[in-house]
């Protein structure tokens, strides 16, 4: 779909998330502003705060894809063993970072700057703080992997505080358009072969179900508009040929 | 935490989770239910229509975890690949599965059973239907591999046909309370020496941001009830010597 884009893997670490305690609210999130980047999400993982588990994963997708996103595990509990574990991944000292400890120490006092904050403060050697100037202790990116926490309000800052800096792709872009009253068995083969006249884009199809029956929704993604709204176009066409009066856009 | 139970990896299969377009529904679901069976979530991937990635993901998982259950790509469009890709993986044919082609055929008639319909009634050979005797199109287990729908409310009669015919695990129990007016890091220390005292527990810690201010849960889980209440009765006990009387269960 975008060949020349870079790249990118979302780690999800928590056993929350694996429990089924938490909804993970991330991953919806960072997958449709890193489209918006260019740079598409090709791979999630969710796994468990274990630390052989998150070392292994974190070389395995750095190596795979040009950007890795973690989430979770950065706070000051012993099941908050990301950053450590980032370091050890990398192959380089996890340290207490100036800013950061400094900063913390005066906001919390010698006395309440616990061993606990201070893990908070101590990152991988080389360590580029992700970071408003308004966030206590920030998340950082160290080679391809940028570290955020799990709580969505404060993943989202430090996600929008990244942004600028990551070197963007062509934006993915896409057209849609839905009918009520179509079943996908109904449209397959036709969609198919409009797929095959435009290789560059991913055509999605996704059949919803309302009270009042079922319908579709056809999603054109790729790099090029034109394409996707002249693959969109084909699909009314399509609709049209079936009896169907398609409405632009995804259902409400 | 439950050494002796079946493990489990979800397989989510779409790009419309992917890029954004879609919150999955499924995960937490399917988390929650399967540790209620004993049978824990260890991993959850989500992995993009591509059959190269469907066929190595499956057969690295399967090798992995004692069960497989995926979400998504199972109807009858170009893009739902997830079937053959499984039989693929397991290194079986693709056949025509005779209850679900005869029910098909009967429901849609010869004209309306068209070869995008037929796909959905091929299956690996060997399956075992995941039925309820109402579905039109049934998911399908295959060695350790369960195959289901990805609209969540087709999933989840999937699942539930197929839960009773999992061999469980000792069930995975989890205690929990919260306070407000603590932060993480000031009682990270106590909890580690309590986590410490319960190796076979996981002991979990999320803090909370409301309006008023700041709070934290504990959860602790495991198969022995009577482990998971003693450390729950511990952590009040930390709470109470800082001060904040906690509540039991989880915050509302």
């Amino acid at each position: 779909m975008s060949g020349s884009n870079p790249t990118a893997c979302i780690l999800v670490i928590g056993n929350e998330v694996l429990s089924g305690r938490t909804q993970d609210a991330n991953v919806q999130y960072l997958a449709r502003r890193l489209g918006e980047l260019g740079i598409p999400v090709r791979e999630v993982r969710i796994i468990p705060d274990i630390a052989e588990t998150i070392i292994t994963t974190v070389n395995e997708v750095r190596a795979r894809y040009d950007h890795v996103f973690t989430t979770g595990g950065i706070g000051p509990t012993h099941d908050d063993i990301t950053s450590e574990c980032v370091a050890a991944a990398i192959g380089v000292p996890w340290v207490p970072h100036p800013v950061v400890w400094a900063r913390m120490r005066a906001h919390y006092g010698d006395e309440r700057f616990n061993p606990a904050r201070q893990r908070m403060a101590t990152m991988p050697q080389g360590a580029t703080l992700i970071d408003n100037g308004e966030m206590l202790t920030p998340g950082f990116s160290i080679a391809n992997v940028h570290v955020m926490a799990g709580v969505p309000a404060i993943m989202r800052l430090m996600f929008e505080a990244l942004a600028s800096a990551l070197p963007r792709g062509a934006p993915v872009v896409s057209r849609s358009l839905h009918a009520h009253g179509l079943r996908e068995g109904d449209l397959a083969e036709g969609l198919e072969h409009i797929q095959s006249r435009y290789p560059a884009l991913d055509i999605g199809s996704y059949p919803y179900f309302r009270e009042t029956g079922p319908g579709v929704a056809i999603v054109a993604k790729g790099v090029e508009p034109a394409a996707a709204e002249a693959a969109i176009a084909e699909v009314a066409a399509l609709f049209r040929g079936l009896g169907v009066e398609p409405v632009l856009g995804e259902p409400k």
